[in-house]
C-alpha cells in the first residue's frame, strides 16, 4: 500500500525515490507499476540489506529488478544533490521515535519538496490512528506547510502493534483528490501485477477514516 | 460496527434481537438508531452481565435504555419462540472455538431466517481474515445456505488479536448492496447520536476487502 497509493495519485510516476525500506518489500511493489521508469533507492544501513538479502528473500528480490538504482547513504545528503527529479517519494523508516525521527520534521518536507518534479507526490509511514493520534496531526501539519493537498490513509499490517499502520501522503497538485486514484488496474491487471493487497477499491477505502478520527485530522479537507 | 451496518443495511429496522453481547456494548449503540423501536436481547450468561454493570459502566449503560428488553437465557430456545418476529439480528458472540460454536453453524442460520420478518437481515461476529480465514469461508457459506445475499465485512479493533474483526452479513432481499446504506445519515446526525467510529463512508469502505480476500472469498459476488 505504501508503494502503489501513491503511485496510483500521480498521472505519470516515472521517476520514483525510495528513502528508507532497507527490507526491499517498497521497491519490489513500486518496479511492479508499468509507469515507472527509474526507481531510485537509498537505505542508509548496508547491514539492513545485507541480512534481509540473506533472511528475507521474498523481500529483499525488489533489489534484482533493473529499473532500480540502490544507493547506500544518507537520504537527506542524496536530496539535496538531487533537485526537481522525482515525481514520487516515499519513505519507508522506523517509529519517529528514535534515529528516524528527522524524516517526520517539516525541514524532511522541504527538502522532498524541492526534490520533487511538478505535481509530485511524498508518502511516509506514518503510525496508527490508535497508538500515534498526535504524531499523524503533527506530521500531517508539517507536511501541509509544504504541500497543498495532505491526507491521511490507513491499511491493516496484523504483525504490527494494533495491527495497523498509515501513511501521510502530500501533493505538490492542490486539485489533487487522493481517494480516487487516477491510474485505475482492473482486476485481471492486479492480479497480473501479483499485487495481493491493493485494488482501486482499497485504495479509496483507504483514505475513509472512523469518524472520530475524521472530525479531529480534519478541517474543511485539510489537516487541523 | 456490528450494530450500525447491519441497521443501515435494512430501510426500516423497527425490532431488533441481540444474541450474546453480555457486556451491554451492542445494545447501547443499537438503541441509537432512530428508527429501533424494540431490542431485545438473550444473552446465556447473567454473569457476565452482572459483572459487566460493576466493571465496565460504560458499556453496560445500553441495558438501560427503554426500547431494550433483556433475557437471561439461551438464543436458540429464544428464537424457536420467536418467530417471523425482529428485523435485524445481531450476535455478538466469543469465538467460533468452544462454547459459542454452535452461533457459526447452519442450524443457527435457519433459525435465524425463521425468526426474521421479510427483508431480514442478519450480521455475526466473524472473526479475522489473518487469523480465521478458514471459519469465515466456511460461516459465509454457512449464511448462503439460507440467505440470498452474503457479505464480509471488517473494522479495525486495536484490542484484538491482529487489531482486526469481521462481521459475516446476510439479508433475505437478495437485491441488498450491503455497501451502500439505505441510510445515510449526515455528519452532524452522526455526531448527535454520538457515534465515534461509524459514518455511511466508513460503512461502505467496511465492506471493501483486500484483493486476496475478495478473491478468495466471492465468486460472482456470492461466497465461495
Amino acid at each position: 500500500m505504501i508503494a502503489f497509493l501513491p503511485l496510483c495519485c500521480h498521472p505519470n510516476p516515472k521517476k520514483v525515490l525510495i528513502v528508507g525500506g532497507g527490507d526491499g518489500g517498497v521497491s519490489r511493489e513500486v518496479v511492479k507499476h508499468p509507469l515507472v521508469e527509474e526507481v531510485y533507492q537509498v537505505e542508509i544501513d548496508d547491514r539492513v540489506i545485507e541480512l534481509s538479502k540473506k533472511y528475507l528473500p521474498t523481500m529483499a528480490c525488489g533489489f534484482n529488478d533493473k529499473k532500480l538504482s540502490l544507493v547506500v547513504g544518507d537520504g537527506f545528503e542524496y536530496m539535496r544533490t538531487n533537485q526537481r527529479k522525482f515525481d514520487v517519494i516515499i519513505t519507508d523508516s522506523s517509529d519517529p521515535i528514535g534515529p528516524a525521527m528527522s524524516l517526520f520534521q517539516e525541514d524532511y518536507y522541504k527538502l522532498m519538496k524541492n526534490s520533487l518534479r511538478e505535481g509530485g507526490i511524498v508518502c511516509s509511514q506514518g503510525g496508527s490512528f490508535w497508538l500515534d493520534y498526535n504524531y499523524i496531526k503533527k506530521q500531517m501539519l508539517n507536511c501541509s506547510i509544504h504541500f497543498p493537498r495532505v491526507a491521511y490513509a490507513v491499511t491493516s499490517v496484523p504483525s504490527y502493534p494494533c495491527g495497523q499502520i498509515g501513511f501521510v501522503i502530500g501533493c505538490l497538485d492542490k486539485s489533487s483528490d487522493f481517494k480516487d486514484p487516477l491510474i485505475k488496474f482492473s482486476s485481471s491487471e492486479i492480479d497480473a501485477m501479483n499485487l495481493k493487497y491493493y485494488s482501486s477499491k482499497i485504495h479509496s477505502s483507504a483514505f475513509t477514516l472512523p469518524r472520530w478520527i475524521e472530525k479531529n485530522f480534519y478541517e474543511n479537507g485539510n489537516p487541523k
